[in-house]
């Protein structure tokens, strides 16, 4: 019997909160027995919908702030000025260990902020990153960085493969994930000096990843390697393209049953068929990006999700917290380099402080 | 009625060639009345497969030679070793105004390579772009650089946008085509220094384009913006990305067809929907790919295609032949920057040493 679990919720966050949030909290409660909520926010918005969501009700705490992160305030000006923030609560739950992972589904450039500030990165991790699973045709692939750092260096890259490795391992449940590279050929002279000293790094054996190499942007739907590992910039534009190509192809669908009576009436037939691929290629399956690298779990939902969306983006946290991901990958980091992570701890560990 | 336009086709590049170079131009020569062909290659092998081309036959010139670029050899290899291969002698009809345009399926580096070199930079462009059409929302766009430079300064990302204006005014007849710049954010202050350089040139209205600002790689498939321009690593990233998605969910849809017996009769009925569908993503539609900024018109076929999709390749030389592609981009940098273009013209103009 698993421990129970504890998860800080921002309730305020995201386009349909608090609604969205406390009705996603229900179906996780239900989906993850044992699990404990926090709710962060104005309490009585909350109360509200709580009303309504029995499961929730027996196993929730109601935590009041009246203090919200606007979705467009600037980060820097978050970090000041939302230190009462239902977000920042949540965040500091985590960090004085009175909850497990902090979800919240408001302000990402906020969101990420406040986490690095109150968490602070792991010894050995220079710069977290957002992670996420995606479908591909060999089944879910994680791949980070998603947009947390613009510009990366080598290391930040070897550290992301690392994270990205015991992500696969950890919730996805793949024994020997192999790592990929996200670039522009296969070929070892490709790309820029620091994609191919990261690469030099990853082949080296030093790090305890299955290296596989390059890889292309159709890579990613191809399932080719269980991890993809890229800048921030790149990351967020591969990102950004498939989900703009899945509902371009969604509409263009939709309009060719519409093209005639024949084709509406076969929409009938192939229901189920179209049903079926819609549950597959469901956005809100895959709601829930990481913030990989700190010392605590804070999990994004999409601003615009539902219910079903906000569940399973706190599914994502209950899975990392079940599988021990932040001491996984300290161990990782251990056995890379026992000896500088030594000397690294005691500077740059925030808990020891 | 306009002036017959002569193409130079490689006829030994690409991964079913000659018989579907011969077959695609074929295609085209009836879908272009008064097209004129050059065949360069092998011809003993061409002239297997000219036999069942009738229409191709009457309007066709073969130029013999035996050597071909292989399809792994590296660009600095082919351009040593290659002179008189089948992609060379192609290019070099352009350069001597034998012919108006050169369409190869083979070996991409070696076709950037050796059309730079013989073909030459336009006055006023530093580095030449490989440009193509997509399919969006709100019909299709243009996207450059899709991979020539991986990495691109301010002022060629401000080129590349007047090309890519120049494109979707020519050949896809738009009055005044919007441009965006990719970047992971719609905000002033996103993205790296280079693109924020760009911008600002594009936004103090000395460039004649009519800049929207940053986009996001979903306005691709949005069709936000009429030109997209990146670098050439965004670029590559979207574009594979972007494939990728799309062969995952047809395949996806195809499994949604198989899971039942009812679904199986479904498709029986949703056939000509699916159908619809299929034609619409269809990759061929979009082959051809386009050497932006050389001094002649050089577009690359997809190695993998059929002669159809070559012979939508033909068409995008075609079309930008008839409009006067070359002459339009000397026009709108004459309008940017006039005093710099006629000191630099007798320098760098490669046609009139």
């Amino acid at each position: 019997m698993p421990e129970p679990l504890t998860l800080a919720l921002d309730a305020m966050g995201g386009d349909h909160a608090p609604e969205m949030v406390v009705k996603g909290a229900d179906i996780a409660v239900e989906r993850h027995p044992g699990l404990k909520i926090q709710l962060y926010g104005r309490e009585p918005e909350i109360q509200r919908f709580l009303k309504k969501a029995k499961r929730l009700r027996q196993s929730v705490e109601i935590v009041h702030t009246d203090d919200v992160v606007p979705g467009d305030m600037k980060p820097s000006v978050a970090l000041r000025k939302g230190r009462q923030s239902s977000m920042r609560l949540a965040i500091n739950a985590v960090s004085d260990g009175r909850a497990d992972a902090i979800v919240s589904a408001g302000n990402t450039g906020a969101l990420m902020a406040m986490s690095k500030f109150v968490l602070r990165s792991m010894p050995g991790i220079d710069r977290p990153a957002i992670a996420s699973y995606f479908p591909s045709q060999r089944g879910e692939i994680v791949m980070l960085d998603l947009g947390a750092n613009v510009d990366c260096n080598a290391d930040n890259l070897v550290q992301f493969a690392l994270m990205g490795d015991v992500m696969a391992r950890s919730v996805l449940g793949i024994i020997d994930p192999t790592v990929g590279l996200l670039n522009v050929g296969e070929e070892e002279q490709k790309g820029s000096e620091t994609l191919r000293t990261a690469a030099e790094r990853l082949r080296s054996g030093k790090v305890p990843v299955d290296f596989y190499g390059f890889v292309e942007g159709d890579d990613l739907a191809k399932g080719t390697v269980d991890v993809i590992v890229s800048d921030g910039f790149s990351g967020n534009i591969a990102l950004k393209t498939a989900e703009g190509t899945s509902r371009l192809i969604a509409e263009f669908l939709k309009d060719s049953f519409k093209a005639s009576l024949m084709a509406k009436l076969g929409y009938l037939f192939a229901r189920p068929a179209i049903k079926r691929l819609r549950r597959r290629m469901d956005p809100r399956r895959y709601n829930g990006a990481v913030l990989v690298g700190l010392n605590g779990i804070s999990v994004k939902s999409h601003g615009g999700t539902d219910a079903i969306g906000f569940a399973n983006a706190i599914g994502v946290a209950v899975d990392l917290c079940r599988h021990g991901f932040i001491d996984r990958i300290g161990d990782e980091l251990a056995k890379m380099n026992p000896a500088a992570l030594a000397a690294k701890d005691p500077a740059t560990g925030p808990l020891t402080g």
